[in-house]
């Protein structure tokens, strides 16, 4: 087990890989502990939950909305939980950011502790302290940002975890090497899918270095006031997209990334080899790319994108594989442009 | 006009006394401001709020759920609200919870200012943060601990402020003084709420003296680990009753700080000669003390007050009149005094 001291603005945050998520029981030694999960990981590791206190959710995106907080919430005050109490999100990138949401408000804040189940959530949606639920189709619409107590990475969790899960995190490790380290996208390229799922040792290091990368950009600017908005690459139209079409987050996100990344042909001058190289790797690692999406139904939804301001979006393009830039794009311009060409 | 600077631990607030409310959109020129309030002070004041956006709700404690916080969300998705976007909650401690904690998950945090229109509101809702709403009868269990951008005090308001309101107000006036200054509390004695009323210079003296006071009590301690808990006198019975019995909330706190008064006598040396002038004040204000309560009906709801940590709850007693102190007393020692005294 190795330990990492991660250090954010106001407070720092400790990461634990590659140990038992049970560990944190020492960690929290005689202090009361909540867990919430879904029914699946539940199912997966019913015997570690055992003779736990658990809170377990219906599994699935549509269930990330405030309907699911207020039954939790009743559900802590029935446990008499109190300002002690420590909730630990054990799951994929719903259930963490859902605990970190109810933790940041009940009794107006608990501690928490996440413990990510998924590629998706490991790499991403457990770094930075962002939580939330979603508003009918609105992704995020309601959260707050702040840090957990501390993430326990697990990776014996990987084990169980669905080849559509596999695939849609690498959606967010593939977004990390556009935006931010080209060497990371060759290596990506040297490998595949099935080498990394048979090596729990290369995807741990894969891992690890994606909490970096994300860490790096997020610790820098933990508001989202400028740099950390370069890793809403591919999520503007991916958003948009992914409860309207019910997609996966990573699917939705891939996307939105080849979108972003032919926008980026046009407006950053983003090489068009690099667009083919970047598609190419989308589908060795068999993330869709090369879908169009209905320009009118989404728009409606990308007008309350949380990243427009005023009749401007701050949209992600890219120079380079391994440079995003955040640029910003007047809503008539965007709409003209998403009509050309899709 | 006058302004003063308020710094709490991370941030500076500024509070403006004695200033039209709408002074707020020179300050803001120019941005985009929503109003939230209540249908009482939208129909007193409909001309200032006529062509602004103004989302109005039903006037209440029992609206302080998140069922209307969910409402107001959808208002503002569907006005079009982004993350430059500003609530100025304007109305009483209901609507200026709601506001707080509504701008600080909405986008996960825009910005918020504050117009209390209420005594109540103006000594305390309106400082240090705390928002949130109710679940059920549980007061407050949902919230966060967030400074407003700025807190403007238009003392005009109070004109058209109903007599319960005033009476309700004083509670907390009076809770100050009973905590933290002696000489607040001699000076309320030589008054009376008609004297009050009559001179809005004199209250407005008053009220910016107990602002005072509150801001010496959180930004010591924004996150309620120490002295900040002193603000709890007369909250936890309080908060118990307020709901179960529907009353206001300074007629409930006044009704709590009778019985924390009472226990007092009994655990920290509180004189009686002393609890005898305490009460004697608060019937000189109209305030409840006299009322006893059925212990066995509140008791669960005080199991489930965030003052609670295991099996104690931390307790706001009085030494003496100016000078609060924070106790735990073990939950089997509260239930038998009250059984006892109620």
């Amino acid at each position: 087990m190795e330990k990492l001291l991660y250090t954010f603005k106001h407070e720092s945050v400790p990461f634990y890989f590659d140990v038992d998520f049970l560990e944190l029981e020492k960690i929290y030694h005689n202090e009361s502990i909540i867990y919430l999960t879904d029914e699946n990981v539940y199912k997966l590791y019913e015997s570690k939950f055992q003779n736990r206190k658990v809170i377990t959710l219906p599994a699935g995106e549509q269930f990330k909305q405030q309907t699911t907080v207020d039954n939790v919430i009743l559900k802590l005050i029935e446990m008499e939980a109190g300002r002690d109490t420590i909730l630990v999100g054990a799951g994929g990138g719903v259930i963490t950011d859902m605990a970190g949401y109810i933790a940041s408000v009940y009794m107006r804040g608990i501690r928490c502790c996440l413990v990510p189940s998924t590629i998706l959530s490991m790499v991403d949606a457990c770094i930075g302290g962002k939580n939330g639920v979603d508003v009918g189709n609105y992704k995020n619409m309601v959260g707050t940002i702040r840090q957990p107590e501390l993430v326990i990475y697990d990776y014996s969790l990987l084990s169980t975890l669905p080849e559509l899960e596999w695939i849609s995190g690498f959606a967010e490790v593939i977004k990390h090497a556009c935006i931010r380290d080209a060497s990371m996208f060759d290596d990506l390229e040297s490998k595949d899918l099935k080498d990394l799922q048979a090596s729990i040792k290369d995807t741990a290091k894969l891992v690890q270095k994606n909490v970096g990368i994300k860490y790096g950009v997020v610790s820098s600017d933990p508001f989202e006031k400028g740099e950390r908005r370069l890793l809403n690459f591919g999520h503007t139209i991916g958003h948009a997209i992914e409860n309207i079409y019910n997609l996966p987050h990573g699917h939705a996100v891939s996307i939105g990334m080849a979108a972003a990344a032919k926008i980026s042909c046009r407006l950053s001058g983003f090489p068009p080899a690099q667009l083919e190289r970047l598609l190419q790797l989308m589908r060795k690692y068999q993330l869709p790319c090369d879908q169009t999406f209905d320009v009118q139904r989404i728009w409606q939804t990308l007008l309350r994108d949380k990243k427009r301001t005023g009749s401007e979006m701050k949209f992600i393009l890219l120079n380079n594989i391994g440079e995003g830039v955040v640029q910003s794009i007047p809503l008539s311009e965007l709409e003209s442009i998403l009509k050309e060409l899709f």
